[in-house]
């Protein structure tokens, strides 16, 4: 396999706001090393998690120096370095890799439907600008692109591909990339639902942001993988099974916020558009965060 | 669990025609025989791959005869009674359950789209003449509507039908099924290319036409499922999964009789308007077929 | 253009049944006579609101045989003789043919997903047969395969398929049909709300099921675009649109059984696993009737 | 009908860029005189076709003191400020009525799908803010988020928001609107190829890049409809129709520049990740213009 840093439970941090809709550093601080200490082995800030697209340039640079800072090296970190335009991807992907990130993540955002073409003219012009390695990422639902496999394996000829990251929430695109592929490249799970199926079809990681909430029961997913077991992973799969499907379908950055103040944390305040969940969405949650315990 | 005689691998024959587009009943037996000697669980005549809706009642009636005739009791038999009326399936249900059948499975098939409560009528209206068991099947692509989860469940409360085949390709519908029905009903697969998915997530058996051509690798894959040994179950999956796919792509009665040529056995004729695979599709099999020897 | 006799509005008669679900012949030809002297330019028994594929063959040519004897020749009759088989196919279109049909209407229902070499001999295979025109039916939402506008243009090459129904409900495929065929082939609408829309996009006829309930409003609307009176067209349109939707969405036969039962019509039974509206459906029914009073 | 003054043919301009991918201001204002000079009704930049969301904040200003600078009231002027953020949509806003706009257009953009309250509260935040009418535009395709006719209805309740831009390609969605509308309400059309049908269903105007290829096929559209001549606005529809469906498929900013060269008209250069049509488009774009000489 070609050598990566990135393995197991890899965690979206939020990003949260104060009262008045500016990023709160320190609290975002705070939530990072709860991450860390609780074992993920990798963290992912500037994903779809950490509202990336809602964020000013300078947020977004703020956001990545205090990861680094707070991180100390303790775990590898892979940040979101994805925009619409491919001189702003550059931009961000050089300040992630002179940070001192251990490699970026590039979903192809489209407004107009890039062609197949476009799409690898545009991942081909950031490659070439930094050293570190990019983590291409397919989730046509935020996105606004799928990628077809057979251009994931276009891809993966730019030297410094050397990861995907399916969200599709289709696991035979992952048996597909396993077959084409073999074991030369680490394919990871970005949809929380898929999580069982997609360890079972050979998935290097799992990038959630459900270690915010349940760190334990997604680290014992992975090790009952790793252990063989898969009537223990079955087992634990189904116990967080509820609340991954509520997260996702609340959307990430107001259902994390949510779980966080059920447990007693503070998850900061939104930024608008996003509002907090209702007060029955809420009630919900709570009876669904009972039965991990 | 609601008690069942039906686990593992549950094979489909298909059924073959003469040179006239008749059905070839000593063929048909020739071919259900190896199903058996070559180790499946249990066999299903009369579905998909029987090409069920092609077949007037008489020929219906006697692949029934032949089934039970030639299996004398050495593997369980689920039978194929669909159809677009009430009063047909019940007719063909009755005549299964005189005949010998183990169980009858039963896909709501649909011209107008029912409602649940028209499919919910139908299956009660069959149920209430039959004492055998019912797997209840779910292929809104060829059955033309959708059971959802919801009423899935609503007719699991009718006594008799105790099992649930999945062939929408959503490995999260089985999911679904697992956690709110809990170990009391037993669900099946029903989609080639999920197998190892389906299995992960707990079913307890994969209704299946490839073991007319690979009868060792599908019974190769149960086994490490049984032995809870991952890493086995995925090798032994990802090297047939080609196939699987192969054979769901072409349509499972013209890919099968194909692929038993290839093997060097007698695969019979295709009934209109089916038409056998193109010269470059029977290539393309070849190569195919020769990966997994 | 190629010659033809169907334009206008071509009104489908519902399959009513007695109280034992047996077909009622005696009602079918009172309903059948409504259509007639209320104006419908053509009749099209053993359609989908005919629910011909519940039928048995005695029962599909007792209506055929009622339908000639009771219409005697006042306006032209259009059959549908769909079947999954080639065989089967044939053999109804020759019934029909020697009952004295003007034209067949054929869709290419499906259990297998059909190839377009499957399709194309399908129909050739039938078109051999007889020397009635043939009208080639697309709609996936029931006969479960979607032929491309490049398949109908290949269907147009067999020469007594002269006429194209088109029932997905997208006025895109019409304007394909009309830009690549020009006015050599009569393209017919079978989505009612998609009336207005694919008369001015040019469509010869409507093949609906209306003028069983509003036969005066469906008329309107063709006179007005007769007439090039597009305000006259959009004005008529939008009165009756209402009750267009409420009968796709409850299915045809369940809608116009309804419907004709509000207006004080005898409208048969239904035959399962068909069940009439819901109370609260006929409730609902009743105020869309009164605002096309 | 709550008055409005956009009617007919709204024309979106392109924003080209130089060979360094910086936007071309003086280009800019060329291709918009020509849009004018040509007879559109009304203009819309920083729409899709503008690339709007492509811009930094700067250069959208710039084009809005260019547009407002260059057309000197011949025309209304309807500015796109769409944004993911509330905030920033605001800000937009605000600067478009400051600098003269009659109007703007607002898709709600999204990263994260919006519920609907989200979606209320967005609009309602900046309608507070500015006192000429709303566009809200409702395209999946781009933005990400699909609202139904039923939040459309809600939004009308806003004051100033006085018009819907329907860019789904389903007539349908405008026969809904004009039903539970009546005339209170303008609607307009963003879908290309869906010009005829919409005018038919009662359109008030027709969004479209067009007019900077062939403004005179686009106005004889309109004015057959103003005339009531169905007839001729059908024949006219088929003549533009090819290019139409050509513009649209492979991206109107792409499409448009390749037009404009091809008729020996400047077009610019394209921001990447957009890229030239390649070749052998270009060829086919050749043919489909000669077409419609």
């Amino acid at each position: 396999m070609k050598n990566n840093l990135f393995k197991g439970i890899i965690a979206y941090p939020i990003t949260p706001f104060d009262k008045d809709e500016k990023v709160d550093i320190e609290l975002y601080k705070t939530l990072l090393e709860r991450l860390i200490v609780s074992g993920s082995h990798a963290v992912a800030p500037l994903g779809s998690t950490g509202v990336m697209p809602y964020l000013t340039d300078e947020e977004k640079e703020a956001i990545i120096i205090a990861t680094i800072d707070q991180v100390k090296g303790r775990v590898p970190v892979l940040v979101g370095v994805s925009n619409l335009t491919t001189e702003k991807t550059i931009y961000h992907a050089k300040f992630a890799e002179k940070a001192g990130a251990n490699a970026v993540m590039i979903i192809p955002m489209s407004y107009w439907k890039l062609t197949d073409d476009e799409i690898v003219a545009h991942f081909t012009a950031v490659a070439n600008q930094i050293s570190i390695p990019i983590m291409a990422y397919n989730n046509p639902a935020t996105g606004g692109v799928d990628m077809s496999p057979a251009l994931l394996k276009r891809l993966l000829e730019i030297p410094n591909i050397t990861m995907i990251k399916e969200s599709t929430g289709d696991v035979q695109r992952m048996h597909y990339l396993r077959r084409e592929l073999g074991d030369d490249v680490a394919f990871y799970n970005g949809s929380n639902p898929l999580a069982l199926a997609a360890f079972s079809a050979g998935a290097s990681g799992w990038c959630t942001a459900a270690p915010n909430l349940i760190p334990k029961l997604n680290l014992d997913l992975y090790d009952a993988i790793q252990n063989n077991d898969l009537d223990e992973a079955q087992k634990v799969f189904y116990k967080q099974l509820n609340l991954l499907k509520f997260i996702v379908n609340k959307g990430l950055p107001r259902a994390i916020k949510a779980g966080l103040e059920i447990q007693g944390i503070k998850g900061g305040f939104l930024r608008s558009p996003l509002k907090p969940l209702t007060e029955s969405e809420i009630a919900e949650f709570k009876l669904i965060l009972k039965e991990v315990e």
